[in-house]
């Protein structure tokens, strides 16, 4: 690999492969993309470059792992917790342990984000029946999870 | 700290603090500034943002840890080995371990990157007189570097 990769345009880069977000039928999401930036022997995370497209959202779940995210294109909106923020370019979200997290695009713009993640990290869990009625009991967060 | 931390505008951010580089006097280095974004004891890597003014540069130096870099704002040019790399937005960078490396901001444009690294890792180590002269035998990488 170069140790110089520019950028291709619309965040490709020459050199880094567009990846299925998941395995089809393995979890709900719709039109996201998964690109690997970064991930070494020699580093202890992976810096991952997600995109959404627009009206699409990532699976709604949660893991022991923490999320690191910087939105780098566009804008959207994310779940974390018990709390729907609203994302524009360049801002920073921490997705703690065990927190039920999604990210949505904008109708009219992809959201394009960085995650960075240790490599040694737990699967992601979904929500079963009685978490998704624990959540639905906020109207906002009712209205916003994609499942 | 909260969750979702929005860009307050030109790299800045709420609840981030503007760090110096490096001490004064530690080391050779012009107009650079650091935040660090992400830093958590369930992430074996930090992520900072490093901004350095137009003109400026960071410190020549090696070190066994890897740096993981995307350009996020403005244009320069950074030494990687005996490589001089035009940067431009979104590039991504990779500094191999006990590569020397420097990175210089264009005159008329900062230069902002990210740089992902391990939380546990090595001093940086200065080129001694021997590393400069050999450093200096390639006149292009001569021309680049800033001591």
């Amino acid at each position: 690999m170069s140790n110089h990769r520019p950028h291709a345009g619309t965040f490709r880069w020459r050199g880094v492969n567009e990846l299925a977000y998941k395995q089809e039928g393995e979890a709900p999401f719709k039109d996201v993309t998964r690109q690997v930036l970064f991930e070494d022997p020699a580093l202890a995370c992976q810096l991952r470059y997600f995109e959404v497209a627009p009206s699409g959202h990532t699976t709604l779940e949660r893991h022991a792992h923490v999320h690191a995210v910087m939105v780098v294109r566009g804008s959207g909106r994310c779940l974390v917790g018990a709390t729907v923020h609203t994302l524009a370019l360049n801002d920073l979200v921490q997705v703690p342990a065990l927190t039920w997290h999604q990210f949505r695009a904008d109708d009219d713009t992809p959201l394009g984000f960085l995650c960075m993640v240790n490599v040694e990290r737990d699967r992601p869990q979904l929500p079963r029946e009685a978490d998704l009625e624990a959540m639905r009991i906020d109207p906002a967060v009712a209205n916003f999870i994609r499942v």
